[in-house]
């Protein structure tokens, strides 16, 4: 998907949504097991199906497939095929943070770009440019690089200071500007503190940023907006467990709905405030 | 595993090696393809039984598993009960440089600690202390944390250099010496420059390290041992491709033990001199 082939879904939807995927076993409705065999790809597509039309993109996060050995990465290939297959405008994640020496990293490409079709897959920085290239060499691909994350452990090393102010997520932002562009490359930077957007605007003016840890502590949405929005939205929020696990109960698909349709309602509101629609 | 346990395996064996089976389709012998249904298992199976004497450590890299779709996971798990079932004593670490907030790192360690019975996991460090002390929750398994890489990418960020002189990468030694203890924290430290383990060895002094790089550039293993030998070793030394594929006939499992002896007579001349056999 190209950049401009998103923005125009986020115009179409109204809605810069990312719903996030984090399936849990011990989390959906007990119901689903009973009445189905296949209980966690069921949750996955009912969820898919309630909230497809209010949102922009999936993120699936891999530790959670994972964590169900064979029986999840198999959900985690058909949830995948199925978004494709019935809603091809989505932009799906593979939030699994990845990362390592070019020859591996060229494996986890082919994995998610190649093997399945997902759109993007965020990427740990750490190991630097020759751990992250090998992602940026399928066309029409992108990494979502880690740069500023929302949570508390982000403090022990993202703001390490160099001699001349600089900080590390900033380093990160500004080298990694010379290894892809704003068509192959986006940015994890989490809300918490949203006017820090300020500053990476200033780095990465043209770029997406997806934005976790928005939601559950509510208000914030708006605050993003004010110091994250560009000329083409540039943004992705994600939500997960706020939307997926608005209810336990039968009506969980339809729950997720309601959720996920405050939110779109919110971002219809800001987007014609920025007269991005 | 214990550390104690870990070094009297070494000082049993003479022997500090680690083998990674980065297990390449396109790389393992042609006939293994005509003469078996599973291959890539029986590739696994026969470096294994070729070379279990001679390493204590053997490491797969999860990028290949995982870019094999469903086959691959199975394989993956498949190895790592052979392991477990048939060389008890052996150490084996899971590849995988993972790192997430702290209930997504808590799934993968369930996957790689409670689902499969790895020993350890690579963990990368830019998410801080709740990315990694989900995986230290599970009594007798180890972190190793990515510390300084040996790739080129390396030099991006892990040398960014602080006010006060402090590199990234020793900034990650010292913070997480705080999440864990040398009986459940190890560092990958790689080997391209290893006058740099004299700096390493006064922050984490009685450390385990995880030193990849090793081995096809040849002659750097004693310099590995001079600056890196602890009073337990503290050293595993990996040794993936330069093993595994040493030869792609049909003589490759002979091949791989050969290359592991040769690797193994120069630990056991090192363990010797320094004394800790």
């Amino acid at each position: 998907m190209t950049k401009q082939e998103l923005f125009e879904n986020i115009q179409r939807k109204k809605s810069f949504l990312c719903v996030g995927l984090d399936t849990d076993v011990n989390k959906i409705p007990e119901h689903l097991f009973d009445e189905s065999d296949d209980p966690i790809f069921e949750f996955n597509k009912a969820i898919i199906d309630a909230t497809a039309d209010l949102c922009v993109a999936y993120k699936p996060n891999l530790a959670f497939y994972e964590s169900l050995g064979l029986e999840g990465w198999e959900v985690l290939e058909r949830t995948v095929e199925y978004i494709r297959e019935n809603y091809p405008d989505q932009f799906i994640i593979a939030d699994a943070k990845r990362g390592d020496i070019g020859n591996t990293s060229a494996m986890y490409a082919r994995t998610f770009f190649g093997n399945m079709e997902f759109d993007s897959v965020t990427v740990a920085p750490y190991m630097g440019e020759d751990s992250v290239s090998p992602f940026l060499t399928y066309e029409g691909k992108w990494v979502i690089l880690l740069a500023l994350t929302s949570n508390k452990g982000a403090l022990d090393f993202q703001f390490m200071r160099d001699a001349e102010g600089e900080l590390l997520f900033e380093k990160v932002l500004k080298t990694s500007l010379k290894w892809g562009t704003d068509e192959n490359m986006m940015y994890v930077v989490g809300a918490t503190k949203a006017e820090m957007l300020t500053d990476i605007r200033k780095i990465v003016p043209e770029h997406f940023l997806l934005v976790p840890g928005v939601g559950a502590q509510g208000g914030s949405l708006q605050d993003v907006a004010e110091f994250g929005l560009n000329k083409t939205c540039g943004l992705l929020v994600n939500s997960s467990r706020q939307i997926i696990y608005a209810s336990a109960e039968k009506d969980y698909a339809q729950m997720a709905r309601s959720e996920a349709e405050k939110v779109q309602t919110e971002m219809e509101f800001i987007l014609k405030q920025a007269e991005l629609i």
